[in-house]
């Protein structure tokens, strides 16, 4: 287990999906910053189960509590913990579990690792871990906001076969995203990805999609190469999210058919700074934030959990057919964008304090 | 500067472009294991420039010294510390470098993180940083093969527009990788991506690439959740690559236009395990591996060094004309096969030990 | 604030005094081991305020709840949360906190690092923090003893000038410390430092002492040399413990007067092991154990808050006089045996796992 | 194996006494500093055997070469490595040691721990080893000193029973400390000390010492609560030396005679800072350092190889009897004194960046 992230900005996390709750300990958070509950709690409802009929049913509540580190409004430079209890356990729903791995699933690798596993619900492998993360990034973002003037917005720019077209990542908002339960700023493009997840819904399937983030207003030279590079860390951080297959930023795999003489971005003076008349880095050069918008697109896998009757074995190895009884989501695309972001956060925090030890 | 890779084999490395030397430390390589300068100088070789027409002319020859750590030829459980002296340097290549930031290199980020930077060739940014990384991970190959019988084979799987076909990822060899200078491993397509950059060369441009990598044999249970999940640890180690802009694990990008009954892995009965009858997953479910292969991509962006004039501004903002006078690779891939590889071991080796303590 | 301890059982905690309650994150505890409340809340009853009339009056029933990371009584090898609610708050108490730092005490230095204080008791620089790593450490003890057989036992083996006779570590029991409230188990010492205790409270002053521990059955192999040593990690814990002033492992200071040849431990042949005739290494050599009986002592400081009046200076430098209000400790001794063990414990467990993770 | 140290200012060493060379790499040291080999070989001549009749008469030159980091005079931010050749090696003279492991050595524990040894003169555990942290340590004395005006001086103070009066720790210099071969300030003290080591060497045995260190001129603030207190910390450093088995800071173990109103240290105001009257604290409260200096004594137990024989058992139980033909010193102290500055100064610095990140 490696329930820990991060060098100076230290996020350490806990929680199984049906213990008593999930929760974070953030060491390392700058003091006299104002931090509240209400700072956190909107990562926590965008991430939250049965926001819509595209999500699960499962209502979670998902109310966080701040333990420690917070007294009058300001951090104290002392951990910070958080917690958010648990309450709608349905150990019932998961009792084939015991007998059959569900495929795609984690609970053949736990049992492998561990040599025993949660009885019910994943356990620490279950979206409910994501909680604590988005926690302890929602916490990032006020100090990468209020301190470092950072923005990080991420959105739905695939589900299956539809893609979004571009958007404007120099003026893309939480608001334009947040318009449509798909969490897809382009209005007609939004409306085809619904009907595209309400089909697998309704054939008892799931389906992928892509989530697309923007990073702005980060100083030049955040990153630490060789090993914990901007862009290695995001990846790292992006494939720690359950569900998750990939990862690029800037011009990704499609820029491996480019000619370097396009591909390069040329410097040009931008007001009193200097900037690049592309952004095929997609905002990191070296390892080093440059100043451009950093992007990065991470795709997700159609989730694993499905009603329909799949032929598998079980833990002996005996064939079976299981069908999922529990709620869950067709797509996880739109409840993972505050995941996204907030996990960036996480990296950002981070870099923010490591640069700021070498000022 | 983060140069510490791992928790438990843990490497540290070091070395500019045009210092005396680069190398690494190994803390926590096992005891008892037989280890030689030998088992090192092969991936060193298949990395160096200067292999073919395809690559840099420059003749290095990076001999590697092990300094410590090895007596008798065994590992003594002590820190293996190892270097290549630094040789063929021609400071005068990289003059303009002074007042013009290269394109979509990393002079104006270093500068802009550190106020100061190497006078030339890079310094750390440099593709000599690789060689201490290679040399790191030869070693952990070497460890993983002779104790745990893994294997690691990478592979060039594009070129610009050119792809290979599927290969067996049971089987290939790295013989077969090696039987071409471009080390892909289906001929014909080799032939077309080695136009492909004598034609780039030529034009005094450069192209990119993927490469693809295979590890095989690994026992099922390996990998740190939630933080240091398989994907994401193998995710962080690729993109800290030079030129790196995506990886992606299993299905990949390709796998978010799926539904979940068609991605889902259905287990099997494998012998006297339990396998997977597709392996859409990549070998990895929630972050540990399922003792399937695991298999990722990586894509690498053209190099930004070329010889065509580019238009951009020095450090000072005003327009110049800019054009590379250095020797250079027109593509990375050929060479960066090793450094995948290498970088893969120095993962699963920590995993390996991690899992180790677990037992 | 580095509030994390341990490689691969790594502890965090959190929380201050005077906020919801204080807890901590256990990462890397091995999985399928028993555990249970019951098995953490007799150390932090020992670690108690309100004993004894020896200690101070402060009724604080601190009960532990463990949130996560084991079910069906059985650790999941996920992290295991703990955490001890807040109660007995009375923040009159330290009012005058707000513009006189007290001496000794962190006030001062809190105020300066971070540029912001918990307003009343102490923060996260009081007593109160430890009630974390006494239940972490509690967890490890469990572990040491059911998997490795390692036991732990401290005793308060001196109050002011009163020093208690030598004591035999191959036998003593943590019920011959704790029959009495001193927990010394020589009674007559006992009864001597009891009466200097209470010498100290009757004037309202306060006095320091010494705190013995043995750690037996340890496996020869144990300490990870070159920097975190056995005798070095043992001496960065319990120097992390408030209030302690000194380490000494063996011969200790004592040892200097020596001349080698009576210092040095021969070999001998004891059962199936080497073991050594003499044991003035106290169990350590080269930063590894030997074998024999690890046996170190820890000096506490008189606490530094005393209801006698004291001349000293506001935070602006004004000359004043404090007496404090509060209810407080004459001598930490007696309830500092159960952190001296624990702490004890983090370090043995953490260099148990990495030993396990080279055998 | 753990050969790091620190978090940002991160020292990694390497070496074993009879390899190739020792050497470490500090990754984390501040850019635009000057630097050179100038500045690191003053500490390590001070620590090298054969500089007087009191030391062993090995001839080890040492010479250091800085082999990446540096250019032109100043660091670049990249990790700094350094490399000392190792060259006087009689591998005979410890030919013994093969089948008995020497009394309160490492021999024993090393073969225990890893199931291998180096097969001559002490291989990692060796006083050899120590080059590299002085190294280290010299480097960051060279940013502590330039960048925050920080002073370390340490010197003997006790050597057996002799011990020196007290000194006035505001105002002790290295060159008053390098006046006597034993590095005691108090010259008729240190001829007694230095007759003393004669004598012990005239008798083929040796004797133990204490060295006290202080550290002037920090800010208040450094030091990182809750388990990387200032004195927590130290006492790691401290402790990781080879050969000690002690650590105490301020008042230390005679602290524990004290009552609290005599050890408490008031607050007065000194100039435009706030200051303490005394100084029992040893210029830490709460684990961070108040502005005061801070200052602390390490024990060092006899060198345990003398030529005198001894009655001891080898590896397999049988009685022997051991003396030991190489060169060595018959007191460790006074070539420890720059090791015990240098081991300060890593702490130090380390704390330095850590509160800079926060500020």
């Amino acid at each position: 287990m490696s329930s820990t992230f991060g060098t100076l900005y230290r996020v350490t996390t806990f929680g199984e999906s049906h213990g008593r709750g999930v929760g974070a300990i953030v060491d390392g958070y700058p003091p006299r910053v104002p931090l509240a509950e209400a700072d956190i709690q909107p990562q926590l409802d965008r991430r939250r189960p049965g926001q819509s009929h595209l999500t699960t049913d499962r209502a979670e509540t998902d109310r966080v509590t701040i333990l420690s580190g917070v007294e009058n409004g300001l951090t104290l430079g002392s951990p910070i913990a958080v917690l958010v209890a648990n309450k709608d356990q349905k150990p019932s729903d998961y009792k084939e579990m015991q007998f059959v791995p569900r495929p795609s699933h984690a609970d053949y690798t736990y049992q492998m690792k561990y040599g025993i596993r949660a009885a019910s619900g994943g356990g620490r492998s279950s979206a409910r871990e994501t909680i604590a993360r988005v926690a302890a990034g929602a916490m990032a973002e006020k100090f990468l906001h209020v301190i470092c003037g950072v923005e990080i917005i991420a959105w739905v720019s695939a589900v299956g076969n539809i893609s979004a077209p571009e958007v404007d990542i120099e003026k893309i908002t939480r608001a334009e995203v947040d318009r449509t339960a798909v969490r897809c700023p382009h209005q007609n493009t939004a409306s085809r990805m619904q009907k595209e997840i309400e089909a697998a819904k309704e054939e008892k399937d799931s389906i992928g999609g892509i989530i697309t983030c923007v990073c702005r207003n980060l100083a030049a030279g955040w990153g630490e190469p060789v090993f914990d590079k901007m862009e290695a860390k995001l990846a790292q951080a992006m494939l720690s999210i359950p569900a998750t297959k990939g990862f690029e930023i800037g011009s990704g795999f499609a820029g491996t058919r480019m000619r370097g003489s396009a591909h390069n971005d040329a410097f040009i003076k931008k007001g009193d700074r200097l900037g690049t008349r592309t952004n095929f880095s997609g905002g990191t050069q070296g390892g080093i934030s440059n100043g451009e918008p950093i992007f990065f697109r991470v795709a997700f896998k159609p989730p694993a959990t499905i009603g329909r009757t799949q032929e598998t074995a079980d833990f002996e190895g005996q064939a079976v057919a299981l069908a999922a009884k529990g709620r869950h989501d067709p797509c996880v695309v739109p409840r993972a964008v505050p995941i996204v972001e907030t996990m960036a956060a996480l990296v950002l925090a981070d870099f923010a304090l490591r640069q700021k030890a070498r000022g």
